[in-house]
């Protein structure tokens, strides 16, 4: 095991694992736990070397986020969602930009956000109607999004937005204490709720035109949702992996019919069950990781990127990771007696993280739909 | 439609609908909105006439539960479940006993409640360790109960109790004011917070022996489940309901791909699908009713049910409103998008709300192996 | 139980159960079992007293049709599917008509059919292409029609037919010797095997101007559709209650890990599954027929059923016993073992038999569609 | 794409598409096609280079394993299921049996068998009642045996036998034309019609001493049966691209509501659905052969396999191909209409083909205790 996977687990250990009270309810943020992760010299451990990061590969993050999740799915979702937003200033962001931010970013172990979806556009990202437009040597924004995480406490944001006039779309780079980003407020989310999800608008918010990422900004976003749609999948996997640890843990106090649970069949044929769909979750976000990976790690990645846009494989992960870990919540949430009803067990609170995975960035709807067009129609893409 | 089901949904209408954040959160019981229930003259309408009561047959309850329980299932549930203490009573209770707590229930519109499950016994009923021995002219209880709806507020309760030294079980109607009844603590359920749900001890309770009921208390408890059973799927099926029209609600506010969600064909399939599975747990639950008004207004009733106990349709009615009801809960709860994933949207709570259909009085494993032992294996008895 | 239903059972348990070899594979029709049905005197049972009939009521026909499917599914079919055809001519036909072939219906014991789906409406009746003309006093049809079921050797058939240069459907009685019926061919269907379903093409067949049904095709179509898509459904109650008791025999002989495999908990899960199911599948199926039964008692029923066309729970009965019939069908068939996958079991038959209720007159989406559409949407017919 | 797959490929679509009505019925064996393959130079495509075999991987072997199945899944059966046998005796005969039997298996293309499970045994080989016993320099072998494909066409054949007087099992090849070996009978299964599975009878069948394997039989079974449920799982995954193809094929030709099947949305959902489903299967299979393959890869590989036995992803990727391979067919089966209940459709076969996955060398429930007792309790094993 490599070291930095080392110091996670006992993060997760000493940090997360006995506070679940704490960690779901919505308190001020940044939580104090989230400077502890970044004393431990992990944050934003995939940030390239370059700018003074780990340089982690997103192989490298699965097993990272499951350990993480598997303490805690906020805190998780915390942690690795700044990489949705870095990975579009890292491969269109200009020289500059990465520089100063990217390189602040390391320094402090801080977080940053990204402003994409908007109440009525919904998933359907074209009708997005926050508007950029060139004034002089600026940018101004005005909008307001819907959902985005991060984002009070973040020292930077990307924001996408239609270009005024224009069929256009823009991924610019905001910086938090722009005046002009309002924080509308922060959503009482029903699970995660260690992360904070706020409403946000934007109003005649002027940034130098310079930080305006390269690209089509819908295409960016959609990169950029490559690497977040995995981790979001394997938030699933380590919710799922502590499912049924608590499980066992339960199986050996409780005793059905004169001996163990954990000796009775029905449990056991549950467990293997659980076991099987750990296992092939396991493998398919690593496989996705695998994927991406080896896009990320090409000399012309940011080329690349633009030509394949959303990968098949992130799609389906997040997919058959949400519709898989919804199933063993389902199973485990039923398998502690009336306790189990109470918050006296923490299977309510894993059921309820549990839910995000099937929602947040793309419901099933929505991606089985994108899977089809983008990938069953055309014949030469079909697995 | 009969007049008591116009004045349900009434209160539903203007007391319960709109009123989720009150009524998702523990505060102290009872509730005004237990009076208000009163008020209307329903509270306790199975109750029979001859204790000043409505004497509504559990056909005529369903609709009633339903209608409840599309409004808030822990309402719902406070306001039905003293039906499984009031049952033992009254087909097994003196008439000096009937005369008296019946007649004040009904008068008071108040509560009362059964004390069966315990910590270690689980869904195992013989593993009962509370006790009650003959002590001159009186019982004495001792013992705690796990999980008691309505103890705190109740009027009198009904304890399950093994008799000491014998391998015979009483259930012992204890007034609620008896010195030694003891509210351990308030569990802090998952949903259904407008419930009340406790632990209980009882240390050296003295009751008059004429407060047992007549028969073995294993048997009375589960003829009283017949009819709880049977309910706790009804408030699925009211849920269901919610959910449903919920869904609806939304679509017509909702665009997607430039036309009303409500125009989808996916959601439409998702709402076809939705409808069929509530109409078939609305036959069901009516179903299960019909046979259990039939065998209780038999002459004979107390004596068929002590040679029939648990009725195969209350066990099934329960698993599959629990299982379906969930099925629901869970496509619901991913068409709202982001939204549904906070507060914000009612879907979480229904989805919580839910959840105890398959959990409370007999998670569905046990429910299974009871099916299979008393009605499978039995070739006479398969459907 | 009426003495039908034991005639019933006793035809099965002689004729059916055993059969399954020959029963099994397509061989001339009518099978020689057909005529032995007949003998029992029970043919076409719901036909009316005044043609000579039992007039048995939809709700007496669920057990038998329930019975019949135990102990073959295709002849179940073969047996009640001609109600499809005789309902119309009850409700729509002329006194003449009805005296003529439907006594005669009684008296052979004999089939009919209906022509109703073509290759390319599918299950968009509307754009049948079949036409009827007039021409003097005749009707004058042409066409092609895909899935008939008992045409062959049906006395008469109900064609649906375009009315040539308008936008209105005729349903016409077509005298199965009629000059120009022309049996395409016989479908090799997957299960069912002891029916028989063809294609048919219709060459300028004559029938008499008073062979037209009064209203519109569509409609009576939609009618004639209730009584067969309950039986339908009922067909899938019947080979589930089948399976549970083949797996109950087959798990007295086999020994799991020391004792019978009926004594596993594994197995027991399943079974009070399976159980729980059937007596939801059976509830479903009889609210449904009383529901039919109702409308099909009232002096007005021609009339009522022209308004009330397609009854929900005609689509939901359909829709569930498919679903679900399909769930029991898929774990029965993994009970068996290796045997399990050969035809030394009957397990393979029964599930190939099942599959046809959630194919045949109208598949799940459709229905889902009609469901949404004509009971979801109107705000006042959601259950 | 290698050679050797495109190689593969051809032969799958001039062999195989198009051919399904010759291959799924019962001929006499060995079917030409088997010839056919053998042409192709392919013929046990694992065997290594040392007795003049390709050597291809696990990993390589998955997807010709999937073309294969794609086109027909008997054929793949029939041509990839001797590895369980040859893997046994790769790893575990002398020098002088491998160099005899491999090298011939070689050079004649052809065939050998597994004689494992038995009747009453089922999946508890430890009770295993075929034996061997010591005789000179002879081991003398008694039983029968349920199950075994390709034995009556191979060369040569592994019988799991028990040694008499002891608990010890040993694994001993025997030459097919040994006297003795008897085909009892070839079954008739409901699917893969293109192999054959027998029940073989042993009488005083007598082999040369040195025809034992190396090392317990029982341990030598489960490390055959690694690669060959892998593969079994993989003819799922071909089954299920084949289903998915079949569907849009005939969703360009069909038209729903004005437009062709391929536009509607609750198909695209469906089309999706499977496709992340068919990526998932993909990924596990390729990550138990990468698995698999890194052992084999070993210098120690013999010892190595001693050691692990039973590979969980084995046990897991047959578990989730099977059960994923089912709702897909399950699906796909509903797609097609009317046509998709007859065999003018592939559905059906499609269908039952794909249900041997489960079955066919351990069902589910075994393979789920097997996780749960080796996998799950051991804490260190957990995924």
């Amino acid at each position: 095991m490599p070291d930095h996977l080392r110091t996670v687990r006992e993060f997760v250990r000493t940090e997360l694992i006995g506070h679940q009270a704490e960690l779901d309810v919505l308190t001020d943020l940044p939580l104090p736990v989230y400077k502890r992760f970044a004393d431990t010299g992990l944050a934003n451990w995939w940030l390239p070397a370059e700018y003074g990061g780990l340089g982690l590969s997103l192989s490298e993050t699965v097993p990272i986020v499951s350990e993480l999740a598997y303490g805690d799915a906020g805190v998780a979702f915390t942690a690795f969602i700044s990489v949705l937003t870095t990975s579009m200033v890292t491969w269109y962001g200009s020289d500059e930009l990465k520089q100063q931010y990217l390189t602040e970013l390391v320094g402090q172990g801080g977080f940053c956000a990204t402003l994409g979806s908007e109440h009525a556009a919904g998933s359907e990202l074209a009708r997005i109607t926050t508007t950029v437009r060139r004034d002089g040597d600026s940018l101004v924004l005005n909008g307001q999004k819907a959902f985005s995480t991060n984002t009070d406490f973040g020292r930077f944001l990307v924001v996408i937005a239609k270009v005024e006039g224009s069929s256009d779309f823009l991924a610019v780079l905001v910086p938090r204490d722009t005046p002009g980003v309002i924080i509308d407020k922060r959503w009482d989310v029903i699970g995660l709720r260690a992360s904070g999800t706020y409403q946000v608008s934007l109003a005649d918010c002027r940034v130098p035109a310079g930080y305006a990422l390269r690209g089509n900004g819908l295409r960016l976003l959609e990169i950029g949702l490559n690497a977040s749609r995995i981790l979001i999948a394997t938030t699933g996997l380590g919710i799922a992996r502590r499912l049924r640890d608590e499980c066992m843990d339960y199986a050996k106090t409780k005793s059905v019919k004169g001996a163990p649970l954990s000796a009775n069949p029905v449990f056991a044929g549950k467990l293997g069950q659980m076991e099987m769909q750990i296992e092939v979750m396991t493998n398919q976000c690593l496989a996705a990781a695998a994927e991406y990976t080896a896009i990320a790690s090409r000399p012309d990645a940011a080329d690349e990127w633009l030509r394949q846009g959303t990968l098949k494989s992130a799609l389906t992960t997040k997919m058959f990771c949400g519709l898989t870990g919804w199933q063993i919540a389902s199973v485990a949430s039923e398998m502690f007696g009336g306790v189990g009803y109470t918050e006296s067990s923490i299977a309510g609170k894993l059921m309820r993280d549990m839910r995000y995975v099937s929602i947040v960035e793309g419901g099933d709807d929505v991606l089985r739909d994108l899977v089809f067009t983008r990938y069953v129609v055309p014949v030469g893409k079909r697995a």
